[in-house]
């Protein structure tokens, strides 16, 4: 059975103060519920992704505070959790259900309230992500992770630090035509490379930020998928795992589990790299864009940098990646996948803010924690694919 | 597709002092492959359910925790978390994956470290379970919730004290010969009538424990059930969603979730309660026993002590509910889903502790918090039930 995605909105990305989550997710969902076209009683199921809501507001139980403030109950409700890759994995739990027959319109979303507690806290909390008793009771956080991984690339590769500043000015570039965005300004070189040092070789710059969002999408079966304009067809959908702590991989250059997810998803999808038109990574750090070019074929092993010095991965260029701004720009764990996959959704059918032009393939890459989860998605404007 | 459980194992329910969740969640594991004749390379996707890791031991992402420490990595890896549904809700979510054609051999599990936290921050953090904004910050905790419900329901049928004693008086009883539960002795009406008042009318033997633990099962299609001994299959499925805050509800002397999630799975599994040999009920407090009786549809509103009051519910009687000992007897919340759902397997096959003599039929029910989420399964010893 083939599944489309017929709708999706998101809240701005960026500090609210004046909403919670509830408030969050429930002006996404009817941003998705309106673009769709439809309403909140043809939802028949909700799938939503929230990483660490217990330690940043104290509330558990998601799925069934997003339906109640929703006026959805009695319909089934379920978080899905996978670290920064909840969103994705919500998405894929429920086309995976409505493959099952139980369901013809689903929601998925994805939200996170992130600001309600002081920074050092916040970062504790997605240390969740990693490996508490290996990694996080030792002091590590996601930022130093990522810095020994951009170490260990500049050191190979020999890619510079300035070459690595591409990535955030290529982003912050994409973003400034995004009134969601957290950030809408443009940034040089110089700017990120005098940016406060958070861990050597990571600047401020290269790091996404602590987000307030929530984001939702609506799923249809193909058996009524014709009801809607302009649906987006999934044409593959790859899931894998790898070891929580980084130490226990073999090397520390690539993310095997983007890999993998991304073989799974090509071979479902029946579509090889070259044919991708259009791209949202998962740029948590500045160097994750790079190993994800290299993880999802883009790019040659050591050769990712390439595709931005030639701005291949502009918009305009071969491969355009993250053109709303990608996580740079906004990056409230539970909600980011399916933000990404509201801007695949957006330039398939010629909206986005910043238009790829004759975008007909998407790819959305998301992953948790330093690649333990790994999820990709490939979307095309015509169904294909092999879905059971 | 029809869909089978083919295997199942827990930890002890108790209080592990010399292990992590880590451990707890792979020794499950281990012994459900033991239990159903396969290794942990014929695995091709787990799922998991956990309530609050973040706030008990700093840990999220805990499907890449499960699959990294048992070896299976790469394979997919999803927690799923509805309060303690968690372990029922991961268990749905195996089920549909199956069903959706993506696999064949699924493992569903559940875990939960709840004593590595002190006793008031651990009500704390299973008050995520409940309204964040509008219980939990107004000081409620689960046992003051279900003391509203006991009241009101003692009000409105009469229930007295000493009737609603009778609950854990046959759990503890069922308990006796379970070597797994976290505690093994009889109680009488005395007894607990004398301990300690935790939220009037409840008291301390009426509530279920803060408990460390893990459980896991394997689930498998049609096409590969044959290959097992004693499958059990699953006739249906049914999950419903109600307001997160109990104040929002209409009665206190029911859970509709509970009865919305039953009307679905007997209607799937074409079954009435009556048909049902054995069930395990969500105990979490004495009175939700009660409640259950009448929302599954096992007696009459008002009329659920009868069944206790009559020994109906102990084994030898004409239902007997909580054969294993219940929640009463150990309550990890993310597990007990799947521990409940383990009691029935063994029912149905003939190897439990108490069993239940030619038992065919059973069901599980399980809800998250006051019931924000519900879930009810039925299973057979031949497969049965509408499965897309």
């Amino acid at each position: 059975m083939n599944v489309a995605v017929v709708g999706g909105g998101a809240t701005k990305m960026g500090e609210h103060w004046t909403q919670s989550l509830r408030d969050l997710s429930t002006e996404a969902g009817a941003k998705a519920l309106q673009d769709a076209g439809i309403e909140g009683k043809d939802i028949e199921a909700l799938f939503i992704g929230t990483m660490s809501s217990g330690r940043f507001i104290g509330q558990e139980h998601l799925g069934a505070l997003a339906v109640d403030e929703a006026g959805l109950t009695p319909i089934p409700a379920t978080r899905c959790e996978g670290a920064c890759a909840s969103g994705s994995l919500a998405f894929r739990k429920a086309y995976l259900a409505i493959r099952s027959g139980e369901y013809d319109i689903v929601m998925a979303a994805g939200g996170e309230k992130m600001t309600d507690i002081k920074g050092p806290e916040a970062i504790s909390a997605l240390m969740g992500a990693g490996d508490q008793e290996w990694e996080s009771s030792a002091g590590l956080t996601f930022s130093g992770l990522y810095a020994m991984m951009a170490r260990a690339y500049m050191k190979r590769y020999g890619l510079t630090r300035e070459e690595l500043a591409l990535v955030p000015i290529k982003n912050h570039f994409h973003g400034l035509k995004n009134p969601l965005a957290q950030f809408q300004f443009p940034v040089t070189v110089k700017q990120v490379m005098e940016s406060a040092l958070i861990a050597d070789p990571l600047r401020l710059l290269d790091c996404s930020p602590i987000t307030d969002g929530a984001a939702a999408v609506i799923l249809v079966s193909d058996r009524v998928a014709k009801r809607f304009k302009n649906p987006m067809w999934i044409l593959g959908s790859g899931q894998a795992s790898d070891t929580l702590a980084l130490h226990n991989r073999k090397s520390l250059t690539e993310i095997p589990s983007s890999r993998i997810a991304a073989e799974k998803a090509y071979a479902q999808a029946g579509v090889s790299p070259g044919k991708i038109d259009v791209a949202e990574v998962h740029d948590c750090f500045s160097i994750e864009e790079i190993l994800a070019y290299e993880d999802l074929g883009f790019a040659e092993r050591g050769k990712g940098k390439d595709l931005l010095v030639n701005k291949e991965t502009y918009v305009g260029g071969r491969l355009p990646v993250n053109t709303d701004g990608g996580l740079k720009l906004g990056h409230p764990v539970g909600a980011t996948g399916i933000k990404q996959i509201i801007e695949i959704m957006r330039q398939l059918r010629g909206d986005a803010y910043t238009q790829v032009k004759g975008a007909r393939i998407g790819l959305a890459h998301n992953i948790g924690g330093s690649g333990a989860t790994a999820l990709v998605h490939i979307f095309g404007t015509e169904p294909g694919g092999r879905h059971g």
